[in-house]
């Protein structure tokens, strides 16, 4: 018999669980459906980000920069040591460590919030009197019913045609993750937020890395300063990128992926490497939801079409996350979730995607909100800009880390932020203020007049605010 | 013959240099002077804060985790390492170097603006009919008149009663700074910043440190849950900290320090050790400046009187910093600083103490805005607080270090918030949010409504935010 709830929602990702929760707290009955699944079978929920995403990505790179950190700039401090090497299972099982912390932490989390958790794949059936129906088969068989249903079915890594993930050789974020040895050559199709990452880790343990970006530009929809910043760090970190690019036929051999390709000039050249990430976007997760059964609306891309409250084409089924318009980062999905579920319970939540904050995790970290330089200059805004080196800033000199900066873009009249873009040392953290100040819809001078603790990076940011007003007291 | 100023600022640590760029910037013709020198006799300028306190004190306890961390920490990555040893002229040196860097940056930022800098002692003269004469002996000797003068001559380590600073043996933070070996006895004296910062920095290259405080409860100006936490996390790191104790007459041989202390139950104790930090609060710096030439009015403790615009008892002479009333934080005199010299253009500056954000960098920092949560109910406010723990924070685990939490104020009814207190890693950088959002006097509610970046630590601000409407998501 099938089990009702006052909301099932379709997968326990960012969004999903999040969803889930808080539709709980809110006195719904709640189920959430979600197949992943550990090594054992387990439910692994978290999806995308805890398992193969943000959550692995941050413990390899955080590993991998003391490895380097290690070899490279301990002896600066006085710390001197003898034969760095890396014990490759242990650096991949802490990850795995980690991202088991996170799985069980939202088990625990279902538990307490008493959120009904069911592991399987969800599909819709038919509608039926009491609501939507969704069968859940997979490790667990269960017809569930609902007047409400959230998809969140997230997304999954987009393969060149033709030449599908084989996570060995061919591989998407999920075998980037596990690798058994650090590769010799490394070859990277997609200078985007993963490429970025998973070829910086392993180029950290060793690996000689070769981005291929079809874009001309580098990180084009990212501010051209903060872009040419980290370009200009990542290359004198041994990073090889190339943009502008056009890919050929691959080639992949027992032992060798060959990538052929044409460079911005029209010259051909081949990369062969020993493993290959192709990181070239992601696709939307719709395939086996069974949206065709009900008539639920996809767009020609694949994506479930929503409005701006995530409702679909259907009554009672929402959407969001990867699976819907807009920035595919784990944060937006926890924001829909949280409005979705407040929405059910009779309340008015507004995502404002305006102030929804990006970040590469490099090193240098890059990180920003709002407006690009270009995009305020394409609109014909009258804007005023200022920037501030970490060079010049007393903790990032005391870190032993100074590259990159902060810079503030306000409202030529009004002075209003309207972007801020950050490229250094624990950029991911100072976006935070940058985001709340564009909340307040505050001004450059707001930044400015506030008081930061010294000595600390946040300073850089004041500075950069001050620098608006041409003002800067330390640069 | 006396040189003319529009303003002459005396000393160029935080309040002065940054008054002197500031009044510089607005149009005034500007003098600093400064007596700070290298050890070969060149101008150091950035007074305590650069040359013995935040900024040298930061670059140690940098270099003294890393040593740490890769003891004890880089096996858990899978980073092997073999052999940690410390080389402490590279370590000591860094940290010199370091601190040039930020004395050349004045000198820079002078020269840029315009400052007229004079290496040397200042003392008040007599008043002339153009203003007040500051004379100016040591390294250069000159006879400066300006209608405004600024003293900014900061703070002193306060010595105990017939315990001279030998620098040795006996300790301030200057002596504490540059150690020709690790200690293998660390005494310290004093549980407030820089005893808990030079001691951690000492105990993490191998010293023995004991911290004798002599207030009941450990960091009683803090928030009693931080306050707590901490204490557990430093004692769990082997500093060994006894608070409530009166310590008795100590006693110095060529080779040891010998502290007596009566500890809270009244028992007797001692401490041997090789060195004794002394740190029980700092003085100000008036001695030689002829304030009594003049008649600047001094309070009991030496502090220069002002009023809320920094004002002193004489029309024309303002006095920032360490020097005057208020918290001795670096950012606090910088703030000053510009306010005077905005005031001297025509400008109506605030200085809003009630935002000025305090922060302790031992490992886990420790920072923190507005009041506590014993101000509250001694003030019998109504509040709320809420509280997330880095432990449920997917960026702490992935960085490894799930120490602390942060802990969110907020008015019961306007759900205002009052205070944010945060113990863990990055707490330095993350209270710049918190700042922002008390100077826009914005809610808990604000924060919760906030999208913050995932996986970051400031998720764990958010999330205590919506602690504090016990909504947590994540706990």
């Amino acid at each position: 018999m099938a089990k009702q709830f006052d909301v099932v929602v379709i997968g326990a990702g960012p969004g999903g669980y999040i969803a889930a929760i808080r539709a709980a707290q809110l006195g719904m009955s709640v189920a959430c459906v979600d197949y992943w699944s550990t090594a054992d079978g387990k439910p692994a929920p978290g999806g995308t980000c805890t398992n193969v995403g943000c959550i692995p990505s941050k413990a390899l790179l955080q590993s991998s920069e003391h490895y380097e950190h290690a070899q490279k700039h301990l002896a600066e401090h006085g710390v001197k040591v003898e034969g760095v090497s890396l014990d490759i299972k242990q650096f991949l099982g802490r990850k795995d460590t980690v991202v088991k912390q996170n799985n069980d932490g939202i088990l625990y989390l279902f538990k307490k919030n008493k959120v009904t958790f069911f592991h399987g794949k969800a599909s819709f059936g038919a509608k039926v009197d009491a609501g939507w129906s969704v069968n859940v088969s997979g490790e667990q068989t269960e017809e569930l019913v609902a007047k409400n249903v959230i998809v969140a079915t997230g997304s999954s890594a987009r393969a060149l045609p033709g030449l599908d993930f084989d996570e060995t050789q061919i591989l998407s974020n999920d075998g980037a993750l596990r690798l058994a040895s650090v590769p010799k050559k490394l070859a990277v199709i997609g200078a985007g937020v993963i490429g970025l990452e998973l070829g910086s880790v392993w180029r950290r343990l060793g690996a000689e890395v070769t981005i291929l970006e079809g874009a001309p530009e580098f990180l084009a929809t990212v501010d051209r300063d903060a872009a040419k910043e980290a370009l200009k760090a990542f290359t004198k970190q041994g990073l090889t990128i190339h943009t502008g690019v056009k890919v050929g036929e691959i080639k992949k051999t027992a032992k060798k992926v060959t990538v052929p390709y044409t460079d911005a000039a029209g010259a051909e050249h081949k990369v062969e490497a020993d493993k290959l990430i192709v990181s070239i976007g992601r696709v939307p997760n719709t395939e086996g939801l069974g949206a065709e059964t009900i008539g639920l609306k996809l767009d020609e891309r694949g994506f479930i079409v929503v409005d701006d409250d995530c409702a679909t084409s259907l009554p009672g089924i929402w959407a969001v996350g990867d699976v819907v318009r807009g920035p595919m980062l784990a944060h937006k999905a926890e924001e829909e979730g949280v409005a979705v579920a407040e929405r059910l319970a009779g309340q008015h939540p507004h995502v404002n995607f305006d102030t929804v904050p990006w970040v590469i995790y490099t090193s240098p970290e890059i990180a920003w909100v709002g407006q690009t330089e270009q995009q305020l200059k394409t609109a014909g805004r009258q804007y005023r800009s200022g920037s501030f080196p970490f060079l010049a800033n007393g903790r990032a000199r005391a870190l032993g880390d100074t590259t990159g900066f902060v810079k503030v873009l306000a409202d030529a009249k009004t002075d209003e932020v309207l972007g801020v873009h950050i490229v250094g040392p624990v950029a991911s953290e100072l976006i935070a203020e940058a985001v709340t100040i564009m909340e307040f819809r505050g001004a450059a001078e707001d930044i400015a007049r506030i008081c930061h603790a010294h000595p600390t990076l946040s300073e850089a940011m004041k500075e950069a605010a001050l620098a608006v007003d041409t003002r800067a007291l330390n640069f």
